[in-house]
């Protein structure tokens, strides 16, 4: 009995844990401050952009603005959608001096930020 | 000069909108509340799975529970990752009846939920 339920949790496991190799995928929403003029905000939008390229571990990128009919977006009008191989890249790019410098040029202008990464199932 | 302008808006907008056959992208972040058991969390992230199966404007799903050593998640500890191929996609998921048939499921154990789509750039 006890071995067929450590073999039904294995068999669970198997089936809900991400695989070895699933992507790991970094989540960004960002409402910015109204005083924000949309110069400021296409700047922070360029220069996102240039920051994925900078970070070798970043392995995708895409962002856009929110176009949800829903109205359950809690204000937050862009997303920006960051893979990497693993957390270890993620671990690269968090301390990395160009993130820095971009956190930097966006914290002025930022009102709130919401981050939620995952490992792709 | 005018034309001068047109033509730079024009060159802007073909450099920094979206491609038309670029995907549609549906981002929903859930935090459960705190009386949900864990049976019935999981029972909502395979019945998501379903759902995706479900409707046939569904062109890519995937999902995973948050991992951010950021902080930053606002107790949102889930997110799913739905593609569709343009807005009308989306437009026919909203009403189908596997998804309403989901929300009702849902709506109980949910405390908050955060939904933000966006065309991809």
């Amino acid at each position: 009995m006890k071995l067929f339920l450590t073999l039904t949790t294995l068999i669970l496991l198997m089936t809900t844990a991400p695989a070895a190799d699933a992507p790991y995928r970094h989540v960004v929403f960002f409402k910015f401050k109204d005083s924000a003029s949309p110069e400021q905000v296409q700047s922070i939008e360029k220069a996102f952009i240039e920051l994925a390229k900078k970070v070798e571990t970043v392995k995708d990128f895409e962002w856009g603005t929110n176009v949800s009919p829903e109205n359950l977006n809690d204000g937050f009008t862009h997303c920006f959608f960051v893979t990497f191989a693993d957390k270890a890249g993620l671990e690269t790019y968090l301390p990395h001096p160009a993130h820095s410098e971009f956190v930097s040029k966006l914290k002025p202008i930022l009102d709130k930020v919401c981050v939620l990464d995952y490992t792709a199932r």
